[in-house]
């Protein structure tokens, strides 16, 4: 159930990816997606994004410290890609932290079709809902389901998929891809991925390369995209010694995405999948 | 005078801040805060500051790359934070070196109350004279006072602390904390700590984890933070080895944040305390 | 044809630059000048840019990530530069993008008078031609000139100095440094410099501080600052060991500049020229 050979033809087509997101974690989005072999381009005035993601493999859509002036020029691209048949990604950022951006969401929602949407279990669930945490989902519940998301939960994400027909990925300790009726769980992973900020934005980032390469195999790209997060995540925690701590971690994570191949990802990923 | 474990309750409270700054030093901040146990949320539109600051422990406002719009999205978020009665610090960045931004310093200064204002000696010395370089203060020479600020200078700032009831802290070789007639000097640091751009904000950013824990003990929790980061730089200088440079540095600093406890603050904290 | 002593007399004079630049790259900006031993400072706003370029001694734009608010910025700067009489560098990141960044391009080229013009080969030809990849230049082709430059496009390049006033560096696996009649080229380098973001932009500001000290050898500044990038991008590669990558590489890149001294430009340097 992954991408057969996805490093590899990332490394070799060499993707351009349209990544809209926020200052904090965008210069790590240029470098994960340079070090696993796609190229980066971050625009965002509403004045040139079309003519950009025009030129695009795919199109990455992040909510993380939005703005009105980013939000139209998502809504630009976003359309764009849709015209162009390109895979585009939503990464629902904090949607159940302020009403103006689930409100952003919503609109994005309508006007957009996404190949994928990643978040964490709260953010997910609060676009699946509709509402944010005051009403509906709690944050802190739904990201504490870890190993063991509720058969009903399973079910409404499933529907959710097929009404949006999105790959949905919920991140936590076990990643979730959610395909129509196919499920996967993907266990590879480190806690010190949560002690960096924006690893979840690179993944996204990252889904829009594995996607761009895919021919349509989304669900098996945004597999291999958890595994390859997971895994060199697993990789840099293990090369750390004595007084190294999250600064060398974000290093290492870096060095073991720049190094990473296919076959490290098949050896190495663990994977559930079941069907509902 | 230290916060009693505060780093230990930062760890286990993982206290909420929201900090508004620029994007030059926003990747480090969240790092920062993240290293220490706390979660860093960065919103900065006007249409949702307040509602995210509702749901903080505490509030950090950084003048860096200031624009119109960041600053109605500060004087909203100020005002909400004061309401809900959550700490607030203030990082006056580059204060004195236009007119905009002293301008914005003095309409912030009259629309929030700061728990706390922390800047290089300059900065804090313009706020106080209410006026820029040119009229007031030299920066250059503000800023070498270095480790013997003058007795008409403390007794100045100690007046301005009463006034504005901010604890004050002026970074630089030595750290001076100004509350009321209390002034302490964290004498702990490392040189390599002006070689990378950001670590001012850095520590204001840390400084709204230490007073979100800290139950009210303000200028305790303003000396932890002094010595939590001046002892990080020490333990990073230390471990640079031939051929190692800032690009280490900056890398370490955040290792020894991630790995500090109350302990190895406690034990090489360098701290000198004084009143007028 | 190096700038005599250019390390030591930014080390020495600390300039102060002022760089207007895009939020994935700004922090490496920031952290590259500050281990030369310059001082950043990235205001951006229209509303006191002139007030900020009035204190630097030198200025650098940059087209990444553009907006509208940001180009009346660069214009606002680049005209008080002009009038200070300080030199100004231009980094057409991705001109060739929009027809909203060829415009921009196009108006800060008549606003402003640049010192020096320093991107990718297909950038400084977008410029040179006024048009974008679609209808002249093709992108690839331009960067693919590699170490062979075409006779008919160096006597181009020198006519586009001539006309501008402007020495123009052209980034690439050999860098090719234009001014009037004279062209040198840099052999230095390493591959990894283009599997990290953001080296072409730390050149830039980096190159902005060589001038802001070089007493208007413009020339020597800018073939100075080219070899400073590739020896530091040699000795970085040189350190990497087994596992280790391209977040390592970006640390040792910084640890590089930090250390860097006239004795390893002058020792290192690879530089053929030649006059047309």
């Amino acid at each position: 159930m992954l991408l057969e050979k996805g490093i590899t033809k990332i490394r070799q087509e060499k993707p351009l990816i349209h990544v809209i997101t926020n200052p904090v974690t965008c210069n790590d989005c240029a470098n994960v997606l340079l070090a696993i072999g796609a190229s980066p381009v971050m625009a965002e005035d509403p004045a040139e994004v079309a003519e950009i993601t025009q030129r695009c493999d795919s199109l990455v859509l992040n909510l993380g410290m939005l703005n009105s002036l980013k939000k139209e020029a998502m809504v630009l691209a976003g359309k764009k890609a849709n015209q162009k048949r390109i895979p585009v990604v939503f990464d629902p950022v904090g949607v159940g932290a302020s009403s103006f951006r689930l409100r952003a969401a919503k609109e994005l929602m309508e006007q957009v079709r996404f190949t994928a949407i990643r978040g964490n279990a709260s953010e997910v669930l609060t676009l699946l809902h509709g509402e944010g945490r005051e009403k509906g989902v709690d944050a802190s519940e739904a990201d504490s389901f870890g190993d063991d998301l509720p058969e009903d939960v399973k079910k409404e994400l499933c529907m959710f998929s097929r009404r949006t027909g999105a790959v949905l990925m919920l991140s936590g300790k076990t990643d979730y891809i959610v395909s129509g009726a196919q499920i996967a769980m993907v266990k590879n992973g480190s806690a010190w991925l949560g002690r960096i900020t924006g690893t979840g934005c690179q993944l996204s980032a990252m889904l829009g390369a594995f996607l761009a390469v895919s021919q349509g195999h989304f669900f098996q790209a945004a597999v291999s995209g958890a595994c390859a997060m997971g895994i060199s995540g697993e990789i840099a925690e293990g090369s750390l010694r004595t007084g190294e701590g999250s600064g060398t971690f974000h290093v290492r994570l870096l060095d073991a995405l720049s190094l990473l191949d296919d076959k490290t990802i098949c050896d190495n990923s663990w994977v559930l999948e079941e069907g509902t």
